[in-house]
């Protein structure tokens, strides 16, 4: 897995397991994976010669992360690395304005957008309707490359920048959505339960499996709709599509290709976690059966507050719900950081909420208003 | 953690998630744990130094096996180590005398037994009654140092090997049963369900959690059992209890204090796993829920058959069943030899085992009958 993240480090739990020979490519010994994963190697990922180097070593080339350069990619496969996913999918994934343009061709549904290269493109697409939303064509997450603009004066601010831009209608949404597929080379399919995410400021802070009160033909058709792009977009391993649910059905947000925090949950609430299934996913291997092991399963993330030891919160955290689930990344606090997750599984999806966000307030030990 | 076998390997997947500094002391770097590991160091548990100072990198010690001789647990523990459980606890895992004749004197049932030094002193104890049980009193595990002797002929075969013995009575038992508690040195306990386990030849071969039909009041009985035991001997971490289930009643039969084989279905099959458990109790954090996660929960250990590649197997045991859990320890198959598990999750005990059996048979891939 090219990448030490805590996608790697999670990832490494699932290796365990299956016994496979796992490697990770990090950057630094301190990466989340490797603080703790023997068969680590040290490079990096932009560099042709330390990917090479790494791939030489494996059988399978997987990744924890979007950002490897393409033209890499492109060189790996020639030189008949096997990776999965490739650079065909994966470009879907560097690519806003491809992955769009290829979802439209599809006939999937995706919110109004268009390339913009200056004001003059933005004006002629809001058509005098604000807010609008910015995105860089390539390299955002979390939040970052995503400008939601109120007027002509933010989205200046925006192309003062310089990159590579797309507008996209501001979806006033009524929750957002999450549905994580996998394939394998065999086409093997397997789709988890749809989830709600809850996201603040673009970064996902809550998800709820399965998502509450969600009509059972919508979650039917979110569960095809994410086999139908592992499909059409030739993805090896996991899928997972953001989603808006609007007053006129679904609209597809964003891709990603790798496990992704809308299944964190499946760690402690699924039969199979979403790392074990990247895994069986790339190695070819039949997939797991992605059934909840709980009626409801709450994540939480843990954002990094004003520093300290999280480990002496603990105690209060383990003492206070001896059910909630801690799984920490070994990530130094920064404010917004995701530096860990938390999950709780019952009956009650309010009820586990308010456990999950207490387990993740006090472990950032912030100023956490509990939204 | 002392040993680098399948029990620090899979503590391992607990220690990831709590993001604690966590080291393995392994003999080997081809140990189960230290071929996924990053922080093991190699050394060898019988030696003093070694110990030490691998010792002096931790601010806890704990053990994956029982194996440490007594003089150096004693040696850290006066040097200022802390030790969980410490050489007053371990000692009643290393000396099976002492064992029983600690738990007969807090009143415990167990099997009459007796110091044997030959066989006038057998002959004492038996009093004509054949089969009767000799054991080491201290070095055995998964039925080695245990010998069920029809005649006096086969007991002086044992009396041969020149061990320090036992005699036990043959207990005819209706099933086996074990239970799990763990306690911390704030003096928290935590005990999960009571699992009925399956032997052949001395060795765990499944383990159906909870044990199907037991009678509230016996389950009860040896929970308060398991809670009893960690209080009076001080054990901290985990403490497992074998039981013989007797129409007289509950006896135990062996002790031991780390994680067990007999709870290897938490992973899977309980909010926290034995390994997680144990963790959090020799670092005196407080301890995690260990209610079931799902009705019924049956393992199967993977002994080792005639070789080969277990991972090409893999693909018929997922494909045949895709809610099965695969666990596998890194280890080369030998025939007898736990090299992995699996679970399998649901309501029905009889169903499950049956697919358990199915799935660790065909990773055995020998002649495996199904017993």
């Amino acid at each position: 897995m090219v990448g030490g993240g805590q996608l790697a480090r999670m990832t490494c739990q699932a290796a365990i397991a299956l016994g496979i020979g796992f490697s990770v490519l990090a950057e630094s010994p301190d990466d989340s994976a490797a603080q703790v994963w023997a068969r680590t190697r040290l490079g990096d990922y932009r560099s042709a010669e330390d990917l090479a180097a790494f791939a030489a070593g494996c059988d399978v080339l997987t990744f924890d992360h979007e950002h490897v350069p393409a033209e890499h990619l492109l060189a790996l496969e020639e030189a008949g690395v096997q990776l999965r996913p490739g650079p065909a999918a994966l470009r879907f994934t560097q690519d806003k304005l491809a992955m769009r343009d290829r979802l439209t061709a599809l006939g999937i549904p995706c919110p109004r957008y268009a390339p913009v290269k200056d004001a003059a493109d933005l004006r002629e697409f809001t058509a005098g309707r604000w807010p609008v939303v910015l995105k860089a064509v390539s390299g955002g997450y979390d939040g970052r490359g995503v400008w939601v603009c109120g007027s002509a004066a933010d989205a200046a601010e925006v192309f003062s920048h310089g990159l590579a831009l797309m507008a996209e209608e501001h979806v006033g949404f009524e929750r957002e959505l999450a549905v994580l597929a996998a394939r394998s080379p065999h086409n093997q399919g397997a789709v988890y339960p749809v989830v709600q995410t809850v996201q603040v400021d673009g970064i996902c802070r809550e998800v709820i499996a399965p998502a509450p009160r969600l009509a059972r033909d919508r979650a039917e058709q979110a569960q095809a709709l994410a086999l139908r792009i592992t499909a059409e977009l030739q993805v090896t391993g996991l899928l997972a599509v953001e989603l808006f649910e609007t007053a006129g059905g679904l609209l597809v947000n964003e891709l990603a290709m790798r496990p992704h925090n809308c299944g964190h949950w499946t760690i402690d609430g699924a039969r199979t976690s979403q790392f074990e299934q990247h895994l069986r996913a790339v190695l070819d291997l039949p997939l797991g059966s992605p059934a909840p092991a709980a009626p409801f399963t709450v994540m939480a993330n843990v954002l990094g507050g004003d520093g300290g030891d999280v480990f002496d919160r603990y105690i209060h955290v383990m003492a206070a719900d001896p059910g909630v689930k801690v799984h920490m990344y070994g990530k130094a606090p920064r404010p917004g950081r995701k530096i860990g997750h938390v999950t709780v599984s019952g009956e009650d999806p309010e009820e586990l909420r308010g456990r999950a966000r207490r387990a993740a307030s006090y472990l950032r030990w912030g100023t956490e208003d509990g939204t």
